[in-house]
């Protein structure tokens, strides 16, 4: 149990997952003692934890900040390439890192559902479809890659659908001859995502290195 | 009403939909007196009505015979190309035509409520998915071709899955800012494209000539 | 158009809908003078519109307010019985009154697509379907009730799911054998309600007198 | 593997499992020699095998068979009462027995999934929706029950829809603040339910003795 204060530092901060991680954090046990966005930089202390959910161009300052100060990092951040992700890995031997394209508890539960029904349907069709707002701008989304990889090096067609202000949608469909499965998840607000952000922070706070996704958070490592 | 019995040919007799062509007009006042399918061609006497539900590949086939006996055609081959949509017109100046890529009365009332919803929700974002067995060949399905002409000039994104035998489903979905709206129509069996062709048979044989769609005889022209 | 501040009363300020409104109205030409809520009254002046988005057991408070001032009144409340809404026809002949359990733009489509699609699916079984956050305390929701009506006397199986916060969602599907045709309106947000309050509200400052609901705001009189 | 001709036994014969059976089985290494119904009772020789896919009212006369003959026995009919579950179990110690109310293969993996969403999300709400054709009597379907069975002694609103000739979809719904996930069967023919009876009948036909369910052979014992 943390009782103390806990200052933190947070990358997009004035992005829709930005205001709901402040929301949260404001509701804990958690200090904003630095914020970077588009309108550039407030710094009122020094950071003992560092939140990135902007983007992708974003990488390199973060990655300085966490060089410069050796705090924990969580990254929300979709649409990171290979060599970024290999930057975090390199990181992560001095500091802990989480990074994961979904911190939604949800959408853990349904990637393990996912896992068991692929083994047990091997020679069933696969289908995988998500939605979400029209401001979205990566295709699929980070979270439909995540479902990907859950098939390996099977291949799985992918729809993404835009529309409105949808929080996101995700349904992975197996079609036997005579039956169809799915599995489905619907985000309903965006303070689910901050909460996962929450308790990764709380998780990293506790250790000294290493690389986490937010998998290893809910299930275990 | 008609009476006596109805001798009529069937193009794509063995197929899915000539299947349960067979039984639903079995059940009413036909008799099959023509078939021709991949197994090629028996004839036991000269049909009255021709029934198409094959393939683009076969129409030269079943316009010859068109030519040749001038009696009343339903087409419900998909994947038509402009070419031949116009050879039907030119056939429907002596004989009435029908053609149609769905013949399921639900789906005459998916395209109505599509073009209402189309009116009132104009500039909100708009997805169509369809799902049919992995066996369809073409994509998007026809049915989806027609929901997309309801939006005439505007480009809709449409999402094409194949799912086991899954018989057919679209859905068409308008999002807003705060709310979605969705029409989804599924065919349970293919019962019931069997019978929109038998209602549009029974129509066509009190006209001498014209072109119809199915929508022209759900909602009349 | 109107261009100066209106001062408007607001019963059920602190609820989920009551904090929609009171952003929405701030951002337009909207100066809120008067709140009523478990926690008391606030005053700072005189309402020229009254909009009520609590529960019926403040029904009496509402209408003693309306008939003290004589001022436009919205009333979003649901669970209304058929003496309280008899009271708001009395009340509607001196002022003018909207009633309607759901502001949202996209459930009067579906409540007119509803009605066409019942109209051509006559014989066509029946459901409907609302799930609504765990807090909601009447069943089935309001929506359900005015979908209910489009059916008249014929009585509809109506399900209510309860599940997590989900703002509201509502399907109405039609069954023949062989096809499934369903309507589906999903919220995402509470926002889109409270824009629709602010409609209605524009809509009423012009008028004199009479009883509206929102379906006579969006497809008129 | 099995490559003699095998002589079963079928209740229920003329019903719509029941017609799906005789064909799923006459494509295999099966022949029918006994079948009963409400049009009474066939026989040519003497089974080896006795399937029941029809109503609880039949049941005496099945268990007569199994009484007499002592041969293994596969029960598909759902709405059985605590007596006649009992009796069963009292049956299988001489032969073997198989009793589920759903034979399809997506329905047992979609039972295991329920029981591991429902250790990770144990204070989510949760709703179960099922969905067949009109002319089915029981509510909630005998599957709705076993899906129910997964929460132990917690309860679970369970909605039943009926709607055309749909011939199967349960879906079942976890809600948490802030996202729902939910895991869904549909059915898109009866076959896949006698092919499951036909793994089964494989199954039983190798057994002494023994009381199984459907899960039992897809997950083994």
């Amino acid at each position: 149990m943390i009782t103390r204060k806990i200052k933190y530092g947070l990358i997009g901060a004035s992005g829709r997952l930005g205001n709901e991680i402040k929301n949260v954090f404001a509701e804990n046990h958690f200090e904003l003692v630095f914020e970077y966005d588009l309108n550039g930089e407030k710094k009122s202390g020094s950071p003992e934890i560092l939140i990135d959910c902007s983007l992708p161009e974003v990488f390199t300052k973060s990655v300085s900040i966490i060089d410069e100060l050796k705090i924990p990092f969580i990254i929300a951040t979709t649409g990171l390439n290979e060599e970024q992700i290999n930057k975090l890995r390199e990181l992560s031997q001095n500091v802990p890192v989480v990074q994961s394209y979904n911190f939604s508890l949800g959408i853990q539960v349904l990637l393990r559902l996912t896992e068991l029904a692929n083994e047990k349907l091997k020679d069933w069709d696969v289908e995988i479809v998500e939605t979400h707002h029209r401001f979205k701008k990566d295709k699929p989304s980070g979270t439909a890659k995540m479902i990907r990889n859950v098939f390996k090096d099977r291949e799985v067609n992918t729809s993404s659908l835009r529309l409105g202000n949808v929080p996101g949608e995700h349904t992975v469909s197996f079609g036997g001859l005579g039956e169809v499965l799915s599995i489905s998840h619907s985000a309903t607000s965006r303070r689910t995502f901050a909460e996962g952000i929450l308790k990764s922070a709380e998780f990293v706070l506790q250790k000294k290195n290493g690389f986490f996704s937010f998998t290893d958070i809910v299930f275990g490592k």
